[in-house]
């Protein structure tokens, strides 16, 4: 194998040797990130004119302050954190005031606005990617009839699905104001935890749909400029109605009706499912709320257009499970408790998780593992 | 809906004041890449402190050789070019030495090295999308056997399948050396091609499998760390019999036998299409091979390991598609013409077609767009 390999590899560098020089003059190689095995996480970025690196991330333990690499030889810039809780996390470099991907990683997660590099630190029992069989992640491309346009959303399949005739029940999981179609895959690592709840029997074989809940461009890390779209997630509960249940009822084999249907989300999303819940109210038989609450507007202004669903009692009959978690140190902690004593106050009985933590992935990927396993029991 | 937006962001830019203070001071918005209606693209990126941006692509004509962007107010740098060609090209920006994805821009593609900026530039008739029927592209996780580990492919499956029971043809196709399983989808847009085609009735229903053809780390743009796995497309082949065509033939609905096998690749992986097909002479009715050849060894060593499979009339009366396609400007040209000679000597009848440009993504779409209408006739 070696000579043929060889020969390749000479091949490429005579053939683009043109391309190859046109590019900036190589330095060290850097390997970044750098996972050790004791779970600290090195970052290192080749930039040798630069005068300050550091590292930015809206949820690794660590650096969810900006800090400051360190000018080593050849211009190497190196940092090293934690130890780190097993988990994904999402991170940006700063060089000179310009926040960049870390051009050594190839893992990426999309998001509204700007793309982020991802690190993935090991030794999580329900993260890791364990020898299991494995669900499958569809990007899948559909006309949004609402929103006049073609739209895009990801689709989980549990293992077997496309092997088999059985019918599945869908759980909807939406994402956050800072994320895409893609975050709930890329970095909350769902069909990871999904396969290894469904290869542990934990958590019922399942559809998981991921749908894209802005409907216009929006980020708060990097604004969007005038003119360029629409704002935020107007129309969307409107799009999904219409648009992305039928999608998946009419072209996956699933099972029909609300004890088959759950609905969860994560901030944006956790608000997003309650009034997509509330306005579908005999659809859903399980609604998951993460670190989120009634955050659009006042209670009392979100209860005057639901006082007949509040008190129907077929509603809270149908609804199973009824979960909402957020950490103490969540910037949306006292929405949440408020959400939780307004359905409380409704004749509710949600489940609440005071949980450690903040508004972060890692909280996303644990209130996932813990809700998963509820659904469709 | 505006009254509760407006309160979401105002929560949003409170809840995270502290956060967005620890970021960069923000300068104007900028929009990057800017497709014009005349098809010129606007590069731009906020950075201040630089001394020299420019872009380079490895595909993108005006930007094979590094092209200065031009700083402006406020530290705006900017360039357009063009107008340039419909179709999805890859770029990186060079900021004073560092190679790095466009922040503005949330679509990259992954490589086996480093993350890459997309651009696309409408117009084309055959890979703009359009509004057909969608197949759906999964990132199926699987078990290597050969390799002792988890691995990645894509798969494409065409509108409907998800819907229906029938059975399907299967389509191979294999990326780069520069590449990633995700490439022929994220930048060689085959789903999309492959969409307007089967929508056009000009291809045949199939599925599309685009498995990762590099077995450990290698990257020309940013070499491999020493010690940091193997190297290049060892075990590929046998991987690629041993685990993905039994996990597809396994896990999909697919249509047996050679009359409904092909398989092809550019650059690397059309080398790598020549071994498996004439290492499995009777499994594939179809080779295509983009911007390649025999490049991994001589013709004549390549032969002398498959003088009986060369002269067995079965083997080419049951290759109804053999199409080789190199643009002149290719570095490869040369071992295309080499390689189609030598099949011709051994009594194959392969269609050539020596077409303009390079070695270049825009070849490689148009190239998949001529190839797929001949399959499975």
């Amino acid at each position: 194998m070696l000579p043929r390999l060889a020969a390749f590899a000479i091949l490429l560098v005579l053939g683009l040797a043109d391309r190859v020089d046109a590019q900036p003059r190589r330095g060290p190689v850097v390997v970044s990130p750098d996972v050790n095995a004791d779970r600290r996480v090195t970052f290192r970025l080749l930039a040798p004119k630069a005068d300050a690196v550091s590292v930015f991330s809206s949820d690794l333990p660590g650096a969810m302050q900006p800090q400051a690499l360190k000018r080593g030889d050849e211009g190497v810039w190196e940092l090293t954190i934690g130890p780190v809780e097993p988990g994904t996390y999402r991170y940006l470099f700063n060089l000179d005031g310009v926040l960049l991907c870390d051009p050594r990683n190839q893992f990426g997660s999309e998001s509204n606005g700007n793309p982020w590099s991802v690190v993935t630190v090991p030794g999580s029992d329900f993260m890791d990617v364990k020898d299991v069989p494995h669900g499958a992640v569809a990007q899948v491309t559909y006309r949004s009839g609402v929103l006049d346009r073609t739209r895009r959303m990801h689709v989980y399949t549990p293992p077997g699905y496309e092997s088999n005739a059985e019918k599945y029940p869908v759980f909807y999981l939406l994402h956050g104001a800072g994320d895409s179609d893609d975050s709930w895959t890329s970095v909350g690592r769902a069909n990871v935890i999904l396969d290894n709840l469904i290869a542990a029997k934990k958590a019922k074989p399942m559809i998981v749909v991921m749908p894209m809940g802005h409907t216009g461009p929006f980020s708060f890390i990097m604004p969007t400029a005038p003119g360029r779209g629409g704002v935020g997630n107007a129309k969307f509960e409107d799009e999904f109605a219409k648009d992305i249940v039928p999608h998946i009822e009419k072209n996956y084999r699933v099972q029909a009706g609300r004890p088959n249907r759950a609905i969860a989300g994560l901030s944006m999303g956790g608000a997003q499912t309650l009034d997509i819940a509330f306005a579908h109210p005999h659809d859903y038989s399980a609604i998951g709320v993460f670190s989120s609450g009634l955050i659009f507007r006042s209670t009392a202004d979100w209860e005057k257009d639901r006082k007949e669903t509040l008190s129907d009692p077929a509603v809270k009959d149908g609804l199973k499970v009824f979960w909402l978690a957020t950490g103490k140190d969540d910037f949306l902690i006292a929405r949440s408790r408020d959400t939780v004593s307004f359905f409380e106050k409704n004749g509710f009985k949600p489940t609440f998780k005071e949980t450690t933590g903040g508004h972060t992935w890692i909280n996303w990927q644990k209130y996932l593992h813990e809700f998963a396993p509820l659904l469709f029991q």
